[in-house]
């Protein structure tokens, strides 16, 4: 990447920011990128998690086939240009204005959208008169949206007979969320992908594209059966990530910078809460994020404009005034909730880019 | 209000959507107004909640003396004009550049900040030149910021030395939110603020205002000992306070209108999640959120762009593409991910009002 000269330090920034490490990212991109090159995988990132056309396009230069969305309001910021191939991993419920929506998106990119259901793809069809494609959505064991594997075969031969080209089927493998639970998740994606490919083939239709893959599960995906990957969090990592020993500490890119405003004997607050880091917290977590250059302290509560620290035993308060990096639980959610992000190498601040799909959820 | 006509429905919004009904806020607002005026309390609502200038001027023409702001940057939504009073209610940890902002927001209008501690007195003050004036927050259960009420004098005889106008003490009733919790948090409140303005009187500061006060424990506020209240979330109401018993379904002023996208046996799916409604679940809530018009029925699992909800026994599914109002649980959280309100009467659109201090963090 061609980079503007740093002329100023972290220090000009006002307290809470959201601090992108530039060259921390790239690392993450490329090292992903090589893996599912070697294994003949396309990567598709999703770019819900940064929102930040910028990425988007760092991205396909380090070899992306395309994007992922979850919205078609994301679509915007994600197409036009060297953008041109966006999925949207959603299975949309389309009327006329979102059906308008997306074939005005379909003139910037090639576009397709998930279905799990009969009447969602022939609304889908009614709606969008064949400017885009579709991937059925299988349920793996996430039991969120999709339909069960043996039942998408019905669903795809709905979409062709309503005029939708189908090129195969994708699932989300949410489920891998969770100390341990990655390998089995991988597992059952694979298993529900090839059940739903072989019952779609079965019914006459042709499969391309056999569509898994998250952050947790991606180094157990299986490229016998996956055509292609779409992780997210990869490219920024968080916290989540961290205690669930997918990325080391030196692969966190994006941090809240945030200042100590407040101490007693046994914690101390931080001035980033829950309006810049997001409120996920789950079950398995230690807290609500962790502190980059103090990773053994804990979160242990979370409000709007306040982060509670325990310091590890026998750790010595930070001072008064001090800065920190906090590492959010979920990084998607945090992204979500800037406008901008500083783009940083270390402590040098390159410049700004501003979250180009922030908010967009319809 | 005047109000511009109603030109349209619900149905011209995309989902998903935030729509706030106001004649329930307006009637939320003149309410609580009322009540605290019957009990001869000061009324200054925590304006975090709404984020909007058009609701921070609605309170105020209802009667609040002031508002209550989380951060130095929302002030700019705040004051000028009407709004002429300012309460920053959170120990700032004030260097040069938030107290040059502190001194330009003090120009437009009233300006008090609170402080926790010596050191933070003595920065406020070197940094704003007396420009502000000053509460001691007391920590009175809630275990986030604030001093011991034993430890308030010396705070606020520091303030006072070194060129700061200390208007009493103020306290944040946090924990008061679970159930039955918040008697005995407002009676705590109670206790800490007069234990700490006694301190202060003792050490020859006058004390005018004893500001303490939270959505859940105001019915419980104690008018002997405190001047002021700050109640935020009354104004909009939530599933937090309708699960606490402190409104009631018809008092929601704000709900994200959402569409049915995916269905099964057991369960269906909303295209809400957390991107929309926040991730906020504390453990004594039901769920993710409430269905306004389906109030049995679980939001049981939340990502960010799906809310999966469990219908109530024996009740049926909704239909695919049905859109449904989904009660966030934290109306604070969900306000700040959206950068306009869809201003409605029943299912009448009226405009859009612009979430003037969404996000803004420092």
């Amino acid at each position: 990447v061609r980079r503007a000269p740093a002329v100023a330090g972290l220090d000009v920034l006002q307290t809470p920011a959201l601090v992108l490490d530039l060259p921390v990212l790239e690392e993450n991109l490329h090292r992903t990128a090589r893996w599912a090159a070697g294994l003949g995988l396309a990567l598709r990132p999703h770019a819900k998690t940064h929102k930040t056309t910028e990425i988007g396009l760092l991205q396909r230069r380090a070899g992306a086939v395309g994007l992922t969305i979850a919205t078609v309001s994301e679509g915007w910021a994600f197409t036009g240009s060297e953008l041109d191939d966006v999925l949207v991993a959603y299975s949309l419920w389309v009327d006329r204005d979102r059906g308008g929506r997306l074939r005005a998106l379909a003139e910037r990119a090639v576009v397709t959208v998930c279905v799990d259901s009969v009447e969602g793809a022939q609304a889908l069809a009614r709606h969008t008169a064949g400017a885009v494609q579709v991937l059925v959505e299988v349920d793996s064991g996430h039991h969120r949206t999709g339909v069960p594997p043996r039942g998408a075969a019905e669903v795809a031969v709905a979409a062709a007979r309503a005029g939708l080209r189908v090129r195969g089927v994708l699932t989300f493998p949410g489920h891998g969320y969770g100390p341990g639970a990655a390998a089995r998740a991988a597992d059952l994606e694979s298993r529900a992908l090839a059940e739903a490919a072989s019952a779609l083939r079965g019914a006459g239709i042709e499969v391309d594209v056999l569509s898994g893959g998250s952050t947790p599960t991606l180094a157990h995906s299986d490229p016998r059966v996956l055509t292609e990957v779409r992780p997210g969090v990869y490219a920024l990592n968080d916290a989540q990530q961290l205690e669930l020993g997918t990325c080391t500490p030196d692969q966190i890119a994006l941090t809240a910078l945030a200042t100590v405003v407040s101490r007693r004997d046994d914690a101390y607050v931080l001035d980033a809460g829950s309006k810049v880091l997001g409120a996920d917290r789950p079950a398995w977590t230690t807290g609500y994020g962790r502190l980059l250059d103090r990773l053994d302290d804990r979160v242990v509560a979370l409000s709007e404009h306040h982060a509670t620290v325990r310091p590890a035993p026998g750790a010595p308060l930070p001072a008064l005034g001090e800065r920190l990096r906090v590492v959010p639980n979920h990084v998607c959610a945090a992204v979500n909730l800037s406008d901008v992000l500083v783009v940083a190498d270390g402590e040098q601040v390159l410049g700004r880019w501003g979250v180009a799909a922030r908010g967009a959820n319809t």
